[in-house]
């Protein structure tokens, strides 16, 4: 059965506050770099750490456990010496990829016209 | 021209910071539904005010600020008595509703999966 189209305009949608958090983790760059790098394939901790410039292992750390939480990535310890953990993004995980590879794209196509609109608002100084 | 496909995964990325800042737009509860409100056409102050329930005054005049700022809406004063304020989205603000739409709608369908999993990770008590 096809799914209707989501309404979002409608403010009153009781799921309202529900979808924002989940748009809340788009608005969030760790997650949405850390789903770009899965979107291939499983990797360990510290390949995500190496493939992500700039990131703290702390924030790493907590990114991967919101993910985890909403069903996007799952965690595989491997018993070996020392440890090897995996990620994977699951299938909801990879769902979620192509909007967001969609709004990136959007972003970085985009991002010159944003930037130049930028400065010519700041530029025009003091505002009614 | 076609446009080449951005690419996300490349966290060396120089614009990687500006897609974030974009990104977060996104992320951002209040912009994500005055644009929705704005899709259908121009709408003035108290109408996007009354439309998006539980918006503050100041709130609202933020979001609105912020995304003309970025280029997405136009400002229009008629000077009735009292004036009058018109917020509508610029072609480049159209152009962003599109992947928003397909963001909001992937959101709003697969939410329930996402606060089951979220209760199951909740539910599971200590971790490692």
């Amino acid at each position: 059965m096809p799914v209707p189209p989501a309404d979002l305009s409608d403010p009153q949608h009781s799921d309202c506050r529900g979808v924002a958090s989940v748009l809340s983790r788009v608005g969030d760059k760790w997650s949405v770099l850390v789903i770009m790098m899965l979107v291939d394939g499983p990797r360990r901790f510290n390949e995500l750490k190496r493939m992500i410039g700039g990131v703290s292992q702390r924030m790493l750390t907590l990114t991967l456990r919101g993910l985890e939480r909403d069903g996007l990535v799952t965690r595989t310890i491997y018993p070996t010496i020392p440890p090897r953990v995996d990620y994977e993004l699951t299938e909801l995980g990879h769902g979620l990829s192509e909007p967001v590879k969609a709004l990136g794209s959007w972003a970085l196509t985009h991002l010159p016209e944003i930037q130049q609109a930028r400065e010519k608002f700041d530029g025009e100084g003091d505002r009614a």
